[in-house]
């Protein structure tokens, strides 16, 4: 018996096939095509999954799947801002036609469940925190994935700057739109139009900044690049003090591209940070670890969603 | 069998004993002498449950304790910042004296614990929030208390305005510093300053205003206590929207003296504020009810502290 683990990502899908053992047997990715709606959307989400039944000649017992956005309790997925498929009862629809169980959550709970579970530790209270092109979290109590009425965890959209900049979600003063590349973005775009100088002016006009391309204009000195990361480190570094004050947590992972292409010193600056907006007796007592998993940490949090029901 | 419920406070302390109804039959309040330092707060606390004991004949099973402060799992206080009760085993010491089992808390944890159980409902995820001098909160996780590695639910001390006015934890911008009467007075003092009048003007400088008083002002359409309120109401509107994006929980219960006395009007206006501050979805899934148990929430928490474990 095998456990399919999938990622619907705004651009990309990944599926795994996890044995008995929780170990990966099989991948499979495949283009989302968010851009050409909902049932091409679906046609690659089935494609993903036949491929992997097919190629591995699995009977599979369930299928744990993250998308990128809102969801309930009952895998109904009720909003995602860059794919189409809010307002539809996935887990339902996919349960009918494999036959088999069938959980839907929130793409960074899930990372963050799957992170929690694969360190294999004691810790009880462990809180994620994923800054990508926005800012996600999860959390873990008592050794459970927790999410309220289906999607808590939104630590991109605590306001730390009242009536600070606008945010996607229609809200001002998101940590999002500081800590995350959104905020990196935007910080640029700030310094382009004081006719500042920067190597990613290009990037930032288009409006997408790859991780390993932050990195090396950061490596480079470029002025405006490393005033935006001193933003960021600030802001993720808030972000961490907020969470400390509110959980007392045991440890919080960070994970994402950004932090995965600067390594761990960046993590050292963003723990400074956080020493200023914590109660010092709670951050004393709290670790701080980043995440191992990469692009996999939705999908191991998927078959663990599976598993442990 | 009876059980003590204890609220110690950094001017009052408040006990009662349960019966096994849990229904208060006794209670006992005295002065907790903070300014006569650690010895005398001590025979405070030793008085107030002798009392009890003594007056009602009982045989008690357990003590539960709420103190204005940081404790750790084990119910070791490690900081109370208006009380000299901190880095105190006072679970070991008063567990040894009665020989019962002692359990220590956060106040406000304590509180939220005690209002929840007594209004007897079905929801499993609850965050409770009480503006008074400063501002506490409470988390209830799967229908039990969550106290993280023992003191969680800080939630006056999650940044809201970053390098905004200090604190008196030592950081800045705290959302306490504009949602409690700490910040009423603030506001107000700020008012007078510029040579405005306030009919609380010499309150302000005492440093302290009753809720009936600052009721009293309002009703009076005093334009400063107007203004200080709708400041009031704006941050503790951002408070619960910031609950709702991390907890998407199924209950907000808010408290405390200054809500206690403004009655339902005000919590009318405080939820349409977090409108603002809340994702829109989230937000309408979640209940925001008034506190019922007033000065009686911790004791009964105590009680329920003791009866769970």
């Amino acid at each position: 018996m095998a456990i399919i683990g999938l990622d619907i990502g705004g651009t990309k899908l990944l599926g795994a096939v996890f044995n008995a053992q929780g170990q990966i047997i099989d991948k499979e990715k495949n283009s989302s095509k968010a851009e050409e709606g909902f049932d091409t959307v679906m046609k690659q989400i089935h494609k993903t999954i036949d491929s992997l039944v097919e190629r591995n000649q699995i009977k599979i017992e369930g299928i744990g799947i993250g998308v990128p956005g809102t969801v309930n309790q009952d895998g109904y997925v009720v909003f995602t801002p860059n794919l189409p498929l809010g307002d539809y009862d996935l887990a339902k629809d996919l349960s009918t036609r494999y036959g088999v169980p069938v959980r839907v959550g929130n793409d960074v709970n899930l990372g963050t469940y799957g992170e929690y579970m694969e360190l294999g530790i004691t810790h009880k209270n462990v809180i994620g925190l994923f800054p990508g092109t926005g800012l996600g979290g999860g959390i873990i109590i008592n050794r459970n994935l927790y999410i309220g009425q289906g999607t808590a965890g939104e630590l991109g959209h605590i306001v730390v700057q009242k009536d600070g900049v606008d945010c996607n979600c229609g809200n001002r003063g998101c940590l999002e739109s500081y800590a995350s590349k959104k905020g990196i973005i935007k910080y640029i775009q700030n310094q382009l139009k004081k006719k500042r100088e920067c190597e990613l002016s290009e990037d930032v006009l288009n409006g997408m900044i790859k991780s390993s391309k932050l990195k090396r204009a950061f490596d480079n000195n470029d002025e405006v690049v490393v005033e935006a990361m001193d933003q960021f480190k600030e802001y993720l570094g808030l972000g961490i003090g907020i969470i400390i004050n509110i959980f007392n947590p045991d440890l919080i992972i960070i994970g994402g591209g950004i932090i995965d292409a600067f390594g761990p010193k960046l993590l050292d600056g963003i723990r400074k940070h956080a020493t200023g907006y914590a109660l010092p007796y709670l951050f004393d007592k709290t670790d701080v670890l980043s995440s191992r998993l990469g692009d996999d940490a939705v999908i191991f949090g998927g078959y663990h969603l599976i598993k442990s029901s």
